[in-house]
């Protein structure tokens, strides 16, 4: 039935393993950093993009940081909506955690006009208001991770990890370099232009997914 | 206070604006279909990826056919949460439109279940029960496309227009070359493995920017 119009048949339950399999096979000898495999593979399956494979730098000890602020329930903050509908908030639930996106609130839309800024640095320092232990995960804007870097740097926020995945072209890659820069906060940084809330969502599920497995 | 960190001084509501003029430049002599700048600028701006300089395969009349589709109000049918998520509701809305994903509902998930499919397949068949002139906008899941061939050549659902850019390794291809067999139906194809949710959430997007610029 469906082999005759030249589709594979793969069963739905098995597409996501069979996936995995094939970016296994096609990254061959592609040197990756231990542990951080899962977050990688997942970065390339949902982009079809291998330039994941040499783009993202993780800092030392980031993945088991990551996974033990994600067991004691922090809270994922993201700058786009689209992020936070792509993470697994069932999954994420499970461990008692939600994931919060503050763009579409008025007050953070009247900071930003007040300030002369973007909505997505007002809600960095929203953000940095919540009293809780939290992974901020960076998809769409750079003017966030330089909000970002200043509040770390003045001591005013600390989150457990950071994930600065922005894509684009004004100013995106330097504001990833200066998350890099932070010696106290471990990151997951996608290197150069390249990123996106679709990125941001993935790595916080591949996370998610691998603490799952050592259940 | 910028400059010194190393990052360009670019007021927020110029950014978009400064991403598509470095994306012009860097694009130079590429050639592409006369018409459709918009959509394949915003797809990289999205991504920060040139290849859908190269990837994107317009039918023709498309770009005509879905503007005029969005301004008689269809709705976009998208198959992911996060694609909906990033589709520009508020402006839809301008056009009496507005965005539909079928993914969450509790009998799309049975339906599948039952007929041993996946639910991006079932939330096809829903879409077919709509009696309402629709974009499809497929960001995420071939077998969705797989039924949505099925369904126009059986005459039980013909959208407007079809934007058909699903990324990943199993059938991703294939279901692409699909649409593209359909004759009756203009199509937007990201050719190849490539393409995502935020790629569907970004050529919907593109395309209500279009129609705005003529009002």
């Amino acid at each position: 039935m469906m082999e005759h119009i030249g589709l594979e048949n793969v069963l739905p339950a098995q597409i996501e393993a069979r996936s995995f399999e094939i970016i296994t096979e096609e990254l061959g000898d592609t040197p990756l950093v231990p542990g951080t495999e899962p977050v990688v593979k997942r970065c390339i399956h949902t982009s079809a993009d291998f330039d994941y494979a040499k783009n993202l730098v993780f800092s030392d000890g980031v993945i088991e940081r990551a996974l033990e602020a994600l067991r004691q329930g922090a809270v994922i903050v993201t700058d786009t909506q689209m992020g936070k509908a792509g993470i697994n908030k069932k999954k994420l639930a499970e461990y008692g955690s939600e994931v919060i996106c503050f763009m579409s609130d008025e007050d953070v839309a009247a900071a930003a006009k007040e300030n002369g800024t973007t909505r997505a640095a007002a809600s960095m320092d929203k953000a940095a208001a919540l009293d809780r232990k939290m992974i901020v995960a960076v998809g769409n804007a750079p003017t966030a991770l330089v909000r970002l870097h200043e509040l770390v740097r003045d001591g005013a926020l600390k989150p457990e990890v950071i994930i600065a995945v922005p894509v684009g072209f004004v100013n995106v890659v330097r504001s990833k370099e200066l998350i890099l820069e932070l010696k106290d906060v471990p990151s997951i940084v996608a290197r150069g232009r390249k990123g996106g809330s679709n990125i941001a969502a993935c790595i916080c599920n591949a996370l998610l997914y691998m603490l799952d497995e050592r259940r």
